[in-house]
């Protein structure tokens, strides 16, 4: 397998919803594996797990959690309503094409799921007091940051299936219903599934990628001054 | 610049906390902010923007408020105490390689700060019957995976630095202090802050990272169900 250019990688990693039944191969997958475990978490404390589901029976019962949580996923998407940077065009497309994936998550070669652990405040008392003052604060600051523990190793198994030739995304629909897939994979209390990524070879093709530009994103200094910022 | 493979990138991007002063050309910025847009996003919503702070008094200003809040983050750590898969040098090590940053964050010739803007749920009965009896869960839902529409973009901000010869890291101690932190870049109260990253030439080596294995936290099919599955 011929290296890829990290840029080239992060600009083709289209998200392919539609794969091939065809297996993939154990030792790809343990690659994919070891770019995820690359990633940064906070504190380096790597409190993630990765469950890799290729057992048929496994596969149907996910991809039967995923459909009715997609159903739900659908009837918000269309309350909140389009993106004001999308034409409705692109909002139906992007609705229908995610509709083939709830229909078809289960038959995916290989549905990866990483998996988070909390690790819990001490508690009550445990502080020094100046922290036992501020704990709900505190609380709320590591759950807002909690997933960037997380989605960076989610992104580099995105570019290393995109490296490897094999189709992917990141869908998280599935954690509407998060009690039934944790049934499912016989999960502890403590463990919390973050991503549902199906895996195989894709039917369609990797290629450019359309986003808002960075012009209409980046600012320099401070909110609202252009990026680039031609007069330094 | 010639390519990097994104095996390479993944595998040797450390955490570089100590940066020269010299200045990041500017299309260099550019180039990882295109890096950074071109991550998915839930329903491709792209709610993102992207701070740039190269001013010296917003970057003195900015890593003040990263001093204060990293003194709170340590006296967690420490409360917390040691991941059970370090060991008790590895754990202060972590931290003292962490405090040197705390005093330096302002230091770094670029700080980036990754935003991510919520698109709120419709108001309450402007969603079907059902929806409106879920609200809280999808409201607990949208606060639980919020992290995957921002830290694939903080990923792809860490290998195109990697790529470029440009140490960074991600620490989000500086969101302890969210409110100062936005008053200084004049944040709408609707846009929160990731991540605050600090770039530039690197003072130490890109290097092998170190990680807990594949095997101690992949899993078959089900939780505790070793990886690979060698029987498959």
């Amino acid at each position: 397998m011929p290296g890829l250019d990290v840029f080239e990688a992060i600009n083709t990693a289209r998200a392919l919803r539609r794969l091939r039944p065809d297996p993939v191969p154990e030792a790809m997958i343990t690659q994919i594996l070891d770019a995820a475990i690359h990633a940064p978490s906070a504190g380096n404390a790597q409190n993630w797990a990765f469950i890799v589901v290729r057992d048929p029976g496994q596969r149907r019962k996910l991809g039967d959690i995923y459909r009715r949580a997609s159903e739900i996923a659908s009837a918000v998407y269309r309350a909140v309503g389009c993106p004001p940077h999308l034409t409705e065009a692109q909002f139906e497309q992007m609705l229908t094409s995610g509709a083939w994936l709830w229909e078809h998550m289960g038959d995916a070669p290989v549905l990866l799921l990483p998996c988070q652990r909390d690790r819990p405040l001490p508690p009550p008392g445990a502080l020094p007091d100046w922290l036992e003052a501020r704990r709900d604060q505190e609380q709320a600051y590591r759950e807002r940051g909690r997933g960037a523990s997380i989605y960076p190793a989610v992104q580099n198994i995105i570019l290393a299936c995109r490296a490897l030739g094999l189709g992917t995304l990141i869908t998280t629909n599935h954690m509407r219903l998060e009690d039934e897939v944790k049934a499912v994979l016989d999960l502890p209390p403590d463990l919390q599934t973050c991503a549902m990524m199906p895996i195989g070879y894709p039917v369609g093709k990797f290629g450019p990628i359309r986003r808002r530009p960075v012009s209409e994103v980046a600012f320099a200094d401070r909110w609202q001054s252009p990026w680039p910022a031609t007069n330094q």
